[in-house]
């Protein structure tokens, strides 16, 4: 079993970072866009400002949280299907984000793998 | 602003990984532990097995995932409140979660801190 994790530091961003409901949108986009299935949906506005946006799916998690004083943005995309690649996901975040900057960190986590990966296609 | 996050895969858990109520409290304990705010929560019980679990913070938020045929359990925990140490929140999962062997990674995530850390006490 491959686990993959993608860690985005979103910087500068010009996209609605305060929108709750635009992130939530770029959220389900970003999941659907890896053929990840939403099993479940959590967000949290804060107060004066910034969104924490979190999609369960069947496949793991995506959760998207944003500081627009700081024009910041962190993205937590993980996903354990060896058929998704979790920077189809972000892709399409960074499409509604529209950072100046990123610093983006991919790891492999949980077990190491016991089956050899499966050809594509 | 610091932003911390400790990243960790727990293997061999001898926890109650497919017990999502017990997860859901361990992860509310957790937050408390480190003094922080639970704003939203979301959860997800996958068929055969495997339970997600999110706590959305006033200060960021504690996501835990298990895959118990594997006897893997992974925790995100990020706070962006300088006096909250995730590894605080950590220590009590790892008292639910019993794992034998951990890989923690911790990191500084968002922007580079631009003031002075305050003082304690």
């Amino acid at each position: 079993m491959h686990i993959r994790q993608l860690l985005v530091d979103a910087r500068a961003c010009a996209g609605p970072l305060d929108d709750a409901d635009a992130l939530a949108g770029a959220v389900d986009d970003a999941a659907r866009a890896v053929g990840a299935t939403i099993v479940e949906r959590a967000r949290a506005r804060y107060v004066p400002h910034g969104v924490t946006v979190v999609a369960i799916l069947a496949e793991s998690h995506v959760v998207l949280s944003t500081w627009p004083e700081h024009r910041l943005a962190l993205v937590d995309i993980l996903l354990c299907n060896d058929m998704m690649d979790p920077r189809g996901a972000w892709a399409v975040l960074a499409g509604v984000l529209r950072p100046a900057e990123i610093v983006a960190t991919e790891a492999t986590r949980g077990l190491v793998a016991s089956t050899p990966e499966p050809a594509i296609g």
